[in-house]
């Protein structure tokens, strides 16, 4: 670190020559952010300076994250459950299967999800010590029932639901799930960290929140489709007592007690989800996922015409294409300045498309896509 | 949740109601975070939208991660040290320990630290299912080194060391506990959240940082005395294959592995801790240190007037004030406004004198507490 300070253009001219170095989203399908609504950023500048760690000091911080959960306890179908703003779905699901463990007090425990399940369960595992156990999907590449009722055992702790899978976008059967819950007396956690914000808003109506008496936990992520500024996550809980099994003591704070895993924490993110949330509404956030659907289909439409389709239906703005030559036409896209990623299982071109993404940026991507697909092929 | 949003002015009038609600940090003496830099408030704005999750698509956020490490290490007497920009303490203590854990691999896994040792040692134990055992302290309220070398068994994983305590600002014998951490082949972290951008501009030197061969890892807060923004902490480690320990897969993003406890993680963050030690330097900081030196001087100064002392001497400036009727001048103080806090063990009236206290509160502040002293007692 240098001796010296550097001016404030200096510092900025560096800022800047390190954010042109970050491809910008508009031509991001990779990516499950997005561009923050500029009312999050509003709010995240009012709320810069707070400490939601700290919450006898920021009281108008604290009393705007009850308000957040109590909203989107209400989208989830129970206004009064339990929660805070985390830092993220990888926080939510460690949490809950935290939850989940030291509930149940297993000398070896494990718990259940489908293979479909995000990265960060296996990170939960590794960090809590619980044993995360796999199971197998179906042909829709949701969840098997019968293959998580084999791996449950007398070590079990819980199982986790997938509301929205990262890859294909998926929505496991959840109220099969919460039955199995119900009568194996286990906790169920449910991953919505993308799809939380979106399934609520579909035609077509897939039972997955509290409303599944199971439903033991919900993750729902507002900077992935709620539009807010990262980081923030959320976990709400049915049973208040699940989360204060998560306390700790803390002396020499303005509270007596903490359940979060973080102390310190962003009031500013707390205060930018609840500015979108209240500021979009139901009707707002329907509108971004209705046109998220829309330009979905627009693409699938497009690929249909180079005889490339989807790998199962998408029940959401999550698409994955069969596309021949994958490997090729992969590095192509990247090459040509296009961010997409893949599946793993059945191996697709794997793209989100997120509300950044416009009806211009669908046309000229179909078109690249279809140009190399017969190039390549 | 209504179906109808609100309008931008509904909102904005709705966040301003619940800011006037926070107490501002003017006369906040409880609290080790501040008002972040302007520096650092801009360059957070400029990198909103920013995922450091993802770093195959923010390349200049990755470059400006590792930069900013290499500041830190440079810092802390090791410039290509490993790390990352974590959400705070409590994520570098975990992940630190994590560590130590997936290292040692021991069946009932302990590490020790002393009883000042911040409650996030307690949450960390916890979530890994690792014991946390608490040393003794001395008369001079650092760890006893006998204390945690009795407390040291064949399960014991790692130690930490405490560079300066939350409760009295006071420097753990870092030397020897990195002298015992290399004969026992422990793993040692040093909890420097509070006083790693501190005590490297005291006058006076404590050696804490990797100079000293036994420290493995390092926890240090840019939110705190750094002037960041919230969510920003420091993890560094010494040895690159420590940190790859704790990698997971990452299948579909733009990188392989992940260290990280976050999946999505703010670029922002990264982005003003970057721009606060550039645009600062060491002098910046310096001078930043000296100035809340000062201050915390003056107001021992002026509470001996009223015979008040400190509990031992101030290291930095965080301060144990000896106060005669501790809860009822506690409970007087918080009446007329001030934030403070309590020590527990010995307890005392604590005080942290950041960036934000200024010499005009320090005056009003202690005549307020010598009055009360002088009509309470």
């Amino acid at each position: 670190m240098n001796e010296e300070g550097m001016s404030e253009d200096g510092v900025i001219k560096l800022l800047e020559e390190a954010r042109s170095m970050d491809i910008d989203y508009r031509r991001v399908f990779s990516s499950m952010c997005t561009i923050p609504h500029p009312i999050a950023v509003k709010a995240y500048n009012m709320f810069i300076a707070s400490n939601a760690g700290d919450p006898g000091i920021f009281k108008g911080t604290k009393k705007l994250e009850e308000e957040t959960i109590e909203l989107i306890g209400d989208l989830l179908h129970k206004r009064d459950a339990y929660g805070y703003v985390s830092t993220g779905g990888t926080e939510s699901n460690l949490q809950a299967i935290r939850m989940a463990r030291n509930i149940k007090k297993r000398r070896r425990p494990n718990f259940v999800v489908s293979e479909m399940g995000h990265f960060s369960f296996e990170k939960a595992g590794d960090i809590l010590g619980v044993e995360t156990r796999r199971a197998d999907v179906k042909e829709d590449l949701t969840v098997d029932i019968n293959s998580v009722e084999e791996l449950i055992d007398e070590n079990t702790i819980g199982i986790v639901g997938i509301a929205g899978t990262t890859e294909f976008g998926q929505i496991d059967p959840i109220d099969e799930l919460s039955k199995l819950a119900l009568n194996e007396d286990l906790f169920l956690h449910i991953d919505a960290a993308f799809g939380g914000f979106v399934i609520p808003f579909l035609k077509k109506k897939y039972p997955f929140d509290f409303d599944l008496e199971g439903v033991s936990s919900i993750s729902i992520d507002p900077h992935k489709m709620g539009m807010s500024v990262i980081p923030a996550g959320g976990l709400l809980v049915r049973r208040k007592e699940d989360l204060m099994d998560l306390e700790v003591d803390t002396p020499y704070l303005s509270s007596k007690s903490q359940y979060t895993l973080s102390g310190t924490r962003s009031g500013a993110a707390i205060a930018a989800v609840y500015a979108v949330l209240k500021y979009l509404g139901r009707k707002g956030l329907k509108k971004i996922v209705g046109r998220c659907l829309d330009l979905t289909n627009e693409l699938v439409d497009r690929m249909r015409k180079f005889d490339v389709h989807p790998v199962g239906e998408p029940k959401m703005n999550v698409l994955a294409l069969n596309v021949p030559n994958l490997d090729a036409v992969f590095k192509e896209l990247w090459r040509k300045g296009w961010c997409v990623s893949m599946t793993r299982r059945p191996r697709a071109l794997r793209l989100v498309i997120m509300p950044h993404i416009d009806g211009a940026i669908i046309e000229e991507f179909s078109n690249d896509l279809g140009e190399m697909i017969s190039n390549i092929v």
